[in-house]
């Protein structure tokens, strides 16, 4: 890492009144990357759905649907009902409903909010339209298209013909297609990224083209990711982009060159809380703030360690306790010296995982601590 | 992974009835576990003072406390006043207290429990004393002992210098010594682990005879984790074992050889919900339910991957994502076959890290759901 990135609007004005280990999230910084990225949608004349899982935060959610995008995407039932609790009510599901608990928990929440569902399965699909047809509601859902990433989805060759199977299935609407491109972040390069993210793209609209072509009324192609969302929807005829990480990034965006240390608008507050020898530290941030995400699959390259710590130039997060951040030098010459009770600031490798782990964010403007807020939906994994 | 070490006692028989995914601990298995490590302890003749940190539940360590533990052990003050708040009242802090606010928070916390404190650094110490003078009171404290896991403590050879050095500051009463050998984990074999952690037994108590020696009255010498407990304590002189793990285990436990599967109290349940191809397959169950933490650098040897999928032989989760489990086959021959809304039982590498996740447990007996349990100072990091 060159110091001059390090330099480069790295560090955020974290007040001393705020404890570590915290989330400090600097809110001028947050609504300018809200505010960009629902900019580009409008200009792209797509639909921009904020992925919630990221910070499960209602007053964050609020923020992007203020800005303009058309509705939250969620993982889990349990986002999507903690988030309804605070009056949000529009939902894109990007994960295969299963089960009868899920269903009804999807019912009870289609009448308080609108939500489109996925399916990658004929028998998952079945289930649903069944339970739906039962209660005489019909379900909007979407097709889970693998487009490379082999997470979740049906072959993207094979899309339009599953969606053909399943149309006709009582209780449901095909409304569209969805995926997510994950597995173009571990190309090399910006080209690597961009051309995956393009391929993908074509795939998807390929199948949304195949589906029109037999009969089928189709209008959400659904695509997206905080570092492919620029380059999926170059391709005309996607709908809509569900990037999560965007509003906040991480050290994962920026050593994927994504964006600068200067769009970084999180940090996890740490203190050091132990250096007995001159060239290893431990901080009091271990895995239950940080959390274990490593780059290593994500980013082609990258280094080792549990994120950046900001203002220690030359020092490597490179291991975790619960509790207990491993510091060790590694930079040139002799080790800088740190002080018992010095704060710094990490930037973690995977922002969705410090919300999880620290469950609420410390919020600062102008180097003030102005309001804690509560990731009500933390934890809601069901 | 042998088949019958998968088919001994396994399988938890855990209702249909709990949504997934789910933290699943069985009442019995626990309380036998509990039970065991009292009457070890009470039979060496030391205190038991369970790490509160692996599950931070106040019903279990009301459990752990009517089964004799003299103590909760604990990491973070968040920690203890969050038991505290439910009634716990007795508590050894097992991490340098570093700060104005945990300091006074510390204080706060010595009106409503007994606490004794730990100290590494000579700053910290005479921090902690002044404040503590100023109040017109004096804190127990314990000074951390490096007895080669490196992580917080001073070297043994220095602990007794270090104990004298900080003994007469105002405001502290030095009580003993304290250590978590955790560098005896990654040593070879059981032969490895008992011989490392009696080394670290004996560093302890020397230090401390040197301390009394030097005309101290030092009546603490506490040691522990769940795998070197009964090591550890075989060396004449300790007076505390701190395990954690050790009231449900995990894989981590059984790979080390610590325990059998029959020993191991509690499951990650979770869903198969996509299964496109024959030798891959998605659970509901990422790294938000389970963690990534690996074993790696903890057991010598340990395969790779996120846990043991306990009724899945063959199959290994070798990736999550935040809400999903990657499984791909690993077995010989053809995979076995899954159908989507299958359930399946995940024992965690790292029990301690599933509780931070999920938040709560579901308590299961005799194959009834029976009671769920928050982790109320689950985040409590602070």
């Amino acid at each position: 890492m060159a110091e001059q990135t390090i330099s480069a609007g790295g560090l955020l004005d974290i007040p001393d009144s705020i404890e570590t280990p915290s989330l400090v999230v600097d809110r001028a910084r947050m609504e300018h990357n809200i505010a960009d990225m629902a900019a580009y949608a409008a200009g792209r004349g797509i639909g921009l759905a904020p992925h919630a899982k990221t910070h499960r935060t209602p007053e964050i959610a609020r923020l992007q649907m203020a800005a303009g995008a058309e509705m939250l995407c969620i993982a889990k039932l349990g986002e999507a009902e903690a988030l309804a609790d605070a009056g949000l009510d529009r939902f894109v599901m990007a994960y295969p409903i299963v089960g009868d608990a899920k269903i009804a928990r999807a019912r009870r929440l289609m009448e308080r909010a609108s939500i489109l569902l996925s399916v990658d399965s004929f028998a998952g699909a079945e289930a649903l339209g069944a339970s739906m047809a039962a209660a005489g509601t019909v379900a909007d859902v979407l097709v889970i298209v693998d487009t490379g990433y082999h997470r979740c989805g049906v072959d993207a060759g094979e899309a339009a013909d599953f969606g053909l199977a399943i149309a006709p299935l009582p209780g449901l609407r095909l409304r569209g297609l969805i995926t997510h491109e994950g597995h173009a972040y571990s190309k090399p390069g910006e080209e690597g990224l961009h051309d995956a993210s393009v391929d993908a793209g074509e795939l998807m609209v390929a199948a949304a083209d195949d589906l029109r072509a037999r009969g089928l009324d189709i209008d959400v192609v659904s695509v997206g990711s905080s570092a492919t969302a620029r380059h999926t929807t170059a391709v005309d005829g996607i709908t809509q982009v569900r990037p999560g990480i965007y509003a906040f990034n991480d050290y994962g965006q920026v050593l994927r060159g994504v964006v600068g240390l200067d769009r970084c608008a999180a940090r996890v507050a740490a203190t050091v809380v132990s250096h007995v020898e001159s060239d290893r530290a431990i901080l009091d941030a271990g895995s239950k703030s940080v959390s274990h995400d490593r780059l290593g699959i994500h980013v082609p390259g990258a280094p080792g360690g549990y994120g950046l710590v900001v203002d220690l130039p030359g020092w490597e997060l490179y291991q975790l306790s619960e509790e207990h951040g491993w510091l060790r030098w590694t930079g040139d010459g002799p080790p800088s010296e740190l002080t018992i009770g010095q704060r710094v600031q990490i930037l973690p490798n995977h922002i969705c995982s410090a919300f999880h782990m620290l469950g609420q964010s410390e919020i600062i403007e102008d180097g003030e601590h102005v309001a804690t807020w509560v990731a009500t939906g933390r934890g809601e994994s069901r």
